[in-house]
């Protein structure tokens, strides 16, 4: 079996390749060749058996996808994409990525696939950005899309092409709407969200952290385990049950703030929860408040798709992914 | 006030120039300039005092758009699409138009608004064939966009390119889903929905017609006079209330073929009801089925947007604007 990921050099990019590798097959199929492919060319992984070529490229020039496609890929993962805050900032580098680029990428499976019938699985990474307020307590899976980012705008337009291209026996498609990543590994970011993973990773290494919001705010988080093990799962099944509506919301942990500390503080005592400093900032809190707390994921759940069993699972699964363990 | 419309020679597109000749105002306030765009040049109207100005562009070409945008329009109607079926047949001509048209009108305006501000009113026409099956019976206004077609997965990313560009500030956007319209006025035609309107149309002129479902078959409709009426409701009101969400599923009659059937016999008697023949065409049944039947449109309802009140009157509104009051 060919896996290209088109996005591989990611935080997610880079454990979906360790996956495959450490797995040595998708679905019961041996993976033969590994197609690596990031604007900045990822490293070639430690340990695989196969073939392995990696590559910089950015799909929305003239030719990249096409040269993706060439080798024709059984499975292609794209996960490529100007984040959130980015795609704020800069809207025409947003939109030529995260829009663009999965067009041109579509299109380049669809040229192929007039000229022999190439028909790949593709899982597309998009994000519960696609929904916005006002919403219910618990989204249902036929909730509307209604984005307030041109990052959440991008990934909905996205979900549609997949569905049409898909619809239309160009792709063998299905979009993973990932939850918030919680504990997502590296230093503090600027991002909004940033703070739902620093109160936690910060105190586990003994760094002070700063919480923005209220203790009371509730949001959708999965590991970053629990999201690549997402990606996996959507490569492996039958698509076919999930007829025409192949875009879904993966279930998650829904936590309070302070059911994560509490989470914290059973699993690294009270010292560790003493690092988080509340300061509160107007201007997260706003934004955070547009966001989802929780969702019925029941879809994804009757195909299969598992989240993290709670948010002490979440923490303990960062010890020992990211900490070798040790705390 | 300077109104461009682009789409203008379409049947809705020259039913809404007639109108706003006739009114000589939108929202109280005088139409001194026309812009009439469309792939085949439309026509001048009769009767206006004002400027008019009638080109012929295909707006998915380069530069096209910014020469729309050059003047200024205070409001864009942009009603220019490929058809459904077409787009169904064509599949790049329908990105193109559908996706590629409206995104460059769009861009245009973004370019135009970083140039001096400018931040026009758009009304863009989307369609009810952005929702398919399964649905519930009766759709509520936060349902999921499921389109089963492409071209319902274009005007479904046209809603959200205009809610992003309205929440960015470039254009002051709403988008209105319409329901079938019903009577069409003209030949039949080979659209799976044509016979909606055709086993009213002919019978009322004398004709046989052919009805290819069940007359228990249930769908959601509005006259044309009614689909022009929303798009001027929608450039005369204050878009601010509807906050994020721009794009509204317009209210309208929902009624089985047997009950238009019944509404003809009332208006035009046993002799035109005698003129349809039930011949069941499978295709046809399978596409209808997977189409909606009925909307709680509530949104547009308390924004003032008037249905037709009911069948009759949609055929009466056919006899005076279509048969000049002569049955």
């Amino acid at each position: 079996m060919h896996i290209a990921i088109v996005g591989a050099a990611g935080m997610i990019g880079r454990k979906l390749t360790a996956r495959l590798v450490s797995d040595g097959q998708l679905a019961g199929r041996p993976v033969s060749r590994l197609s690596l492919v990031d604007v900045i060319e990822p490293a070639v992984p430690q340990g695989f058996g196969g073939r392995v070529d990696t590559s910089a490229a950015d799909i929305s020039s003239p030719g990249q996808a096409a040269r993706i496609v060439k080798p024709r890929p059984d499975v292609i993962f794209h996960l490529a994409a100007i984040v959130s805050g980015e795609a704020e900032l800069d809207f025409e580098k947003g939109y030529g990525i995260n829009l663009d680029g999965t067009r041109l990428l579509f299109e380049a499976i669809r040229l192929a696939h007039l000229e022999d019938g190439y028909r790949p699985c593709v899982v597309f990474t998009s994000s519960i950005a696609v929904f916005g307020s006002p919403f219910p307590e618990v989204i249902p899976d036929d909730f509307n899309l209604t984005p307030l980012t041109s990052y959440g705008t991008q990934k909905a337009m996205g979900e549609l092409l997949l569905a049409d291209y898909t619809r239309r026996g160009f792709i063998d498609g299905i979009g993973i709407r990932l939850p918030t990543i919680c504990i997502r590994p590296g230093k503090p970011n600027k991002a909004a969200s940033g703070f739902f993973s620093g109160i936690l990773r910060e105190p586990l290494a003994g760094q002070p952290a700063i919480l923005p919001v209220p203790d009371t705010v509730r949001h959708w988080h999965a590991s970053p385990r629990s999201a690549v093990g997402f990606l996996i799962h959507a490569a492996g099944i039958d698509l076919e049950p999930l007829g025409s509506r192949r875009n879904l919301t993966m279930p998650g942990v829904s936590a309070t703030v302070a059911e994560q500390i509490e989470a914290l503080r059973r699993i690294a005592g009270d010292d560790a929860v003493r690092l988080i400093r509340h300061e509160p900032d107007q201007l997260v809190m706003n934004i955070v408040a547009g966001w989802p707390q929780a969702f019925d994921a029941r879809r994804a759940k009757e195909l299969g798709f598992v989240a993290d069993a709670s948010f002490d699972d979440i923490i303990r699964t960062h010890i020992e992914d990211e900490m070798e363990g040790n705390l």
